[in-house]
């Protein structure tokens, strides 16, 4: 199914039609292509890897600025003012919000979708909404194919909003040159911040409603933390900014947008240490390609001994190690 | 460095010395053993894996109970009170408090085990925390480690407590016979619970911080979203209890504790059902630890080609599906 690098062209007279056509398509911002694509991508169709692969190439124009929190802090609704104030500078805007994945029901809840509704009509704004579907590594690969849909649409702003803590989302908001992290005053006790992990990879910090009695304090304990040296980029000498937003009627939405804004022109201003993010970039993509496969692989080959042998890992006559061993061995 | 399944002996005399002294003082209950020995897996070392089989194979007597929930909603309050609960008992308790994942520090936020030092002087209490070196698949891959370390140990309950969403937490999850989701009543809209992802996972839940004014109404969306099916349990035909609690004076905790067992005796009347969760668990380790020996494969034997090569990736002369599949081939 993956053809070697030198079967494949970016579209062109001679590549396979199906490539050309939907390569056209996407380019002429067709939102109904980029959709049934990024479905196909959804359903893990192996054979879209060539025309990935050609979207590909074409790509990496777009500004790609993650959105990440915990459940309730605001995402949806700071997204969608994003959303608005971008549009009145005429900018065009794709989101792709990846919903935890739920390993038993793998359904998604549609509440952000509905959040958004307002920008439906708009053929300038894309939203859409994924989940897993259950596959281990499969949501991360999902999701950085469908971000390679929407690059390859040179859209202006690519906002992925994924949900808080984990290394799932970790994984995909490395695929954002921006991580905007929102919190809100209401996260108990002091440590919170820091225990939520996730705090090393905000480019800038968000308190979202901002009315509430404890908003300074929490803005205090992040400046602080980023004054420790907690939060800060080495590499690119970012210093996070903490931004108090009211999203629900736009307060500190026009600050935020300058402050994604600055950090990209930061990012501009040091061409060494911007490359080096993208080259770690490029390499986790690779990195998460490879497992895919080779989890496909495994399902394929290896299904039946696994099986078969999973009784004696329960009777604890074999063991775990002993097992996957033995597959590994069958994969050479 | 993984032997075959014929030459790995429960520890008996023929075993390799080291082997043998660490599973008996293990099952003699020397923490420092435990302790010392969960550090090794946490570096990672290779030359464990006999050690890991052989314990493996002396396992499977503990009940593993799982707790979670996102930060600040007082796990490792309720953890505490459990184990004093317990305690009061007889039982013997160990504890597997497993943090978010940090991919750029790698640290750890020692909170958790600040606020369980009560404990700490207690012989018939281990407790343990874990973080995330940085290697994708490596935590969920350690914890499993450890269980199979604290399950040699015959503790009568091991609880694993680990933050909130994300496909590491609940792979994590996956390991435990019993899982209790703690959530606040303080969860912003309606939706969370579902959007939270993990409702699924939960056989117990439990509405913590008893005292606040919205506990109520947060027990009945639980109990409708039960009613509606959305967590029931199929396969067992367990109805998840919710529970209310306030961790921080003890209330609701003997009731939790309480149908915890009652989860425990569902599962032991159902033997069948039992069997199939068990037989699910062990091919999800199984995949875990095959996971774990590719990936670093991979990083031995590829690495040098994947540097050479993502340059051209980045300048999307080549593409991360084209290096990807180069990759794998040169694992064959």
């Amino acid at each position: 199914m993956v053809q070697t690098q030198k079967e494949i062209q970016p579209p062109s007279a001679d590549a396979p039609p199906e490539i050309g056509a939907i390569a056209a398509a996407l380019r002429s911002g067709d939102i109904r292509t980029c959709a049934r694509l990024i479905s196909r991508v959804e359903r893990g169709e192996p054979g879209l890897v060539p025309l990935l692969q050609a979207l590909y190439r074409v790509g990496g124009r777009s500004r790609i600025v993650g959105v990440t929190g915990s459940p309730g802090v605001g995402k949806s609704t700071l997204v969608s003012k994003l959303i608005g104030f971008w549009r009145k500078r005429g900018l065009r805007i794709a989101v792709l919000a990846v919903d935890p994945s739920s390993p038993f029901s793998g359904g998604a809840v549609l509440g952000d979708r509905l959040r958004m509704r307002e920008h439906t009509c708009d053929e300038g704004v894309f939203i859409r909404s994924m989940a897993s579907r259950g596959q281990l590594g499969g949501l991360a690969k999902a999701a950085g194919d469908a971000l390679t849909v929407l690059d390859a649409m040179r859209w202006d702003v690519i906002l992925i909003e994924t949900v808080g803590v984990g290394q799932n989302e970790t994984d995909i908001m490395r695929h954002a040159s921006v991580v905007v992290l929102l919190q809100t005053p209401m996260g108990g006790d002091d440590v919170q911040a820091a225990k939520a992990g996730i705090t090393e990879i905000g480019d800038i910090f968000v308190v979202n409603k901002s009315e509430h009695p404890e908003a300074d304090r929490t803005v205090s304990q992040l400046e602080e933390m980023i004054t420790l040296g907690l939060c800060l980029h080495p590499e690119t000498t970012w210093r996070p900014p903490v931004v108090k937003t009211r999203a629900i009627n736009g307060e500190g939405v026009a600050e935020l947008a300058d402050h994604i804004d600055d950090c990209f022109a930061h990012l501009a201003g040091q061409p060494e240490a911007a490359r080096r993010q993208l080259r770690e970039r490029a390499k986790h993509r690779v990195g998460e390609l490879l497992h895919y496969m080779l989890e496909q692989r495994l399902r394929s080959d290896s299904g039946q001994l696994l099986e078969d042998s999973i009784d004696a890992v329960m009777k604890r006559d074999s063991d775990p190690y002993a097992l996957a061993a033995e597959l590994l061995a069958r994969m050479d």
